[in-house]
């Protein structure tokens, strides 16, 4: 009989305070549904009252079998719980549970707050009470409590048990600026214990300041706790919460863990942790880490020599879990027989069959090493990976020849004496024996500008003689800029995602130190895929 | 009395094992360099003999207080140590120090090197006791000591015992596949020195493979080890090691750690700590981890209005050490999720005092919040926030006004008919009663496209009159893009970061649809900064 371990996720409130993260409404629904895809057993929305983003999100959430949780603070002294507008805002939100955060150290209620002790234990009690009272299941996040408790253990417990005996669900531990080192945390979580919260009520929420926020979570679960309180990928504020993407498969997957205990994801949901952990780095537009335990690129990648060739004769020399369980996929250096059947696969994904030891596929793994160097990347543009491997195989036509362009951009008043700014573009093509030159701006139908990469796109696709009729239902559905090599050197590389009448989409890619040029580069591609894959025959 | 604890880094061996990681000749002396300064207790160059730089770098090594080691495996079966050539190879590198890999679990001694247990005990004692004979301090590195006691305890003790008894100073446990637990390894030290090989004589090596790297060093530490072996900034095969960036200052500020043990790290050192990790960011071309523990640009910042107040009344509320120890610095970004108190203590820092509940403090906030909803992001552009601030408070002065700006981009066959592409920007700047115009391209020194923002960027700083001495010294360091709302409504974001001759560091932010308005927006507020924190009286 294994006990159960609660899930909680935090990445909507506590992923929020890191620097730079503001997530849209459409984002937190789409965040929340793939939390709940993945099975945690909580989701805390934000704090309904204290942005509009966060009050939108609580009025139009997404339906989850996780708990939705909203956030908020114990009443302020000198008010009752009912009068406290603050926690009133939390609990219109309507969830069906709740957490607030209460003071447990004493250091922080004189100094921080500026109250007595007891009036900060009155302020606990009430509000839970409160919550309960509205038939909520409620939840008291203990902040400061690791340095609470070891600064003044009597009364950091009994900030708990205010809580605990007015009717929280759960006791949250936190260690919120994040200093607390494994054995503290296993010991206190202990003493609570033993001061008569039981483990079954006790949550733990850590953060990474010396970066330990997996061990102390670990530690906390060890010692009895049973709820985790976390975020994908350890978003959250300073150096992040603990991060459940890396907690998940060691509780799910070793041991004493794996056989004690009982969480809310399948097997099933496990192997998609790297897509719902690659999600979120969409939206934040952020590079996946690649060290990132368990999901990232390099998790699984074997670069000794020694390594790769134990590799080869038994996966288990060199790998703790089997990558595919959460997801990820071994990489082996691409020189190697492993790499080509991986290359061989891919090609066959794309309708392209080449024959195993066909000694072009060296040198298409060779060619993607090299310009992956310069700053490709073909795992987000599978259409340029096809066009690039059919280039080597002999297997792509010439459609036409972009023989040179042009782009201005000018900013400058109006005849109303407004700033405005405007983009041009002139492209001259080839085709069969053919020139031709197509002009275009930047302007879409509202008469705003959108850039030169805006001019270039529409000059280029304006007049494409006999191809125009295939490329006239194809659309640029989102362009991603990331820059590269950072620094002065700067590199940046574009990725543009097209779609066409059919429904297809399909992802190029183009590098340059010259942001038009990398995009020019991509939107050329894009063309190109669209004519092959609808089987255009080139012009003579 | 405070024992001795050993740090040994290995980033420029096992670090060298990262995907995408190799360090040139040049690269291997500085970061060698910063180490020492730093005061590690060994350095690990290499692995002698594997490839050219390796080979190098031991024959050009610089001088160092850290003992300088070798890294390689133990003899083959089959031959006595005195006729390997590959470790001849190592010793040749002539280090006072050699460390040895050698197997300690019997599936990999059968599996990966099919030969017998004896084989593999015999290999370990005679080439340990080889490079004893040299006069060379010698280590074993315990390859898969982990996951070898589990499988056979007596087995994996008699490894080490042969390395121990052959004159090993240290035997190192690794944990190579990375997939053990802290509580794992530490039982596990206490058994190896329950067994008879003091702590005194055992080192640690960790790997990240579930985000317990640096708690799984220190558990071994807890439990009687006396080195750790890491990397700066937990460069490493697949998760990396762990790393010795984080675990420094745990080990020197943090109980239990800090009055029982003594290592080579002064505390002067420890104020470079933030420097020689951005040091091998640099080398990697990196973009720093903004959450990293103790040295991360984002690692005592503090988003959460609630956090920043507290703050302002003492800064130990919501942080665990002080930033200055470790050589970092508070950070206080705006957001809107940030109250007055946050945007007083953040207008402090840049010299503005604004008293508290001044009416203008909440025409600011609301600013800021109606231009994050546009795509700007002020947390991660200080410089940009002060400046909006400075407008609403009449505090920002009129330097000079851009009438117009003309940036061209052309892609073309040159004379030798290759395909170049080429910019050129011609900016009007009005500086007091007078119009400057002036022209740049977009060439870098080597005579490489740098693309149209580098030609605006240049245009704009070649003659500002009176301005141009104050800003001769300023250069662009780096420039990150976002696309922010995606699709064919794509915003661009662009954020620049400068540094100019003091060596101060400013970010400013400009956003359009147009990525080169966005940019040139960015480099004008780069600029006024610049003029305002010189003090720099506008041209009548």
């Amino acid at each position: 009989m294994r006990e159960r371990l609660y899930l909680f996720d935090t990445t909507l409130r506590d992923g929020q305070q890191t620097q730079s993260v503001q997530f849209s409404l459409a984002e937190k629904q789409q965040i929340a549904r793939s939390l709940d895809m993945l099975g945690v057993d909580y989701i805390e929305g934000g704090w309904p009252g204290a942005n509009p983003t966060d009050s939108d999100f609580f009025r139009d959430r997404p339906q989850t079998r996780a708990t939705f949780t909203a956030f908020g603070m114990t009443k302020r002294a000198g008010r009752s719980a009912e009068n406290d507008d603050v926690l009133a805002a939390v609990l219109d939100a309507g969830t069906p549970a709740v957490c607030l955060v209460g003071k447990t150290h004493d250091f922080h209620v004189t100094t921080a707050l500026g109250i007595t002790l007891d009036e900060n234990v009155e302020n606990i009690r009430a509000s839970i009470a409160h919550v309960v009272a509205k038939g909520r299941e409620a939840m008291l996040d203990a902040e400061h409590f690791f340095d609470g408790y070891k600064a003044n253990p009597g009364y950091a417990l009994e900030c708990l048990h205010a809580g605990f005996t007015a009717g929280a669900r759960w006791i949250v531990l936190c260690d919120t600026n994040g200093g607390t080192l494994p054995e503290d945390v296993f010991e206190i979580t202990r003493a609570v214990i033993a001061s008569g919260i039981p483990g079954d009520h006790l949550g733990i929420h850590c953060h990474d300041d010396t970066g330990n926020a997996v061990a102390n979570s670990l530690a906390s679960v060890r010692a009895g706790a049973r709820q985790i309180q976390g975020t994908l990928n350890g978003l959250g504020e300073r150096c992040g919460n603990a991060n459940l993407v890396s907690l998940i498969p060691t509780l799910l997957l070793k041991e004493p863990f794996r056989s004690t205990l009982q969480t809310g994801i399948t097997a099933e949901a496990l192997a998609g942790l790297v897509k719902t952990s690659r999600m979120l780095d969409d939206i934040l537009n952020r590079v996946p880490l690649r060290s990132a335990p368990y999901v990232g690129a390099s998790a699984f990648a074997h670069k000794a020599g020694l390594h790769a060739s134990a590799i080869l004769k038994d996966p288990s020399t060199y790998e703790h879990i089997d990558p595919a369980v959460v997801g990820n996929a071994r990489v082996i250096p691409m020189s190697n027989q492993a790499g080509q059947s991986n290359l061989r696969a891919r090609l066959a994904a794309a309708g392209i069959e080449v024959a195993p030891n066909d000694p072009r596929l060296v040198g298409i793994l060779d060619q993607i090493k090299a310009r992956e160097d310069e700053g490709y990347a073909y795992d987000g543009a599978q259409a340029s990976f096809e066009l690039l491997a059919r280039r080597a195989l002999g297997l792509c036509p010439d459609f036409f020849e972009v023989k040179r362009y042009r782009v201005t951009v000018e900013r400058r008043k109006n005849k109303y004496n407004q700033m405005i700014s405007l983009s041009e573009a002139v492209v001259v093509v080839k085709i069969g024996g053919e020139k031709v030159m197509s002009v275009s701006d930047s302007m879409d139908d509202d008469g705003s500008d959108r850039g030169p990469v805006n001019a270039l796109s529409k000059a280029l696709a304006k007049d494409l003689g006999p191809y125009q009729a295939c490329i006239d239902d194809m659309k640029l559905v989102d362009f991603k800029v990331r820059i590269t090599h950072g620094g002065t050197e700067a590199v940046t590389r574009v990725i543009i995602d097209s779609e066409d009448g059919q429904g297809r989409r399909w992802s190029t890619v183009g590098v340059s130190p010259n942001i038009v040029d990398a995009s020019f580069e991509a939107l050329l591609e894009a063309i190109q895929w669209k004519l092959i894959r609808d089987r255009v025959v080139p012009a003579e």
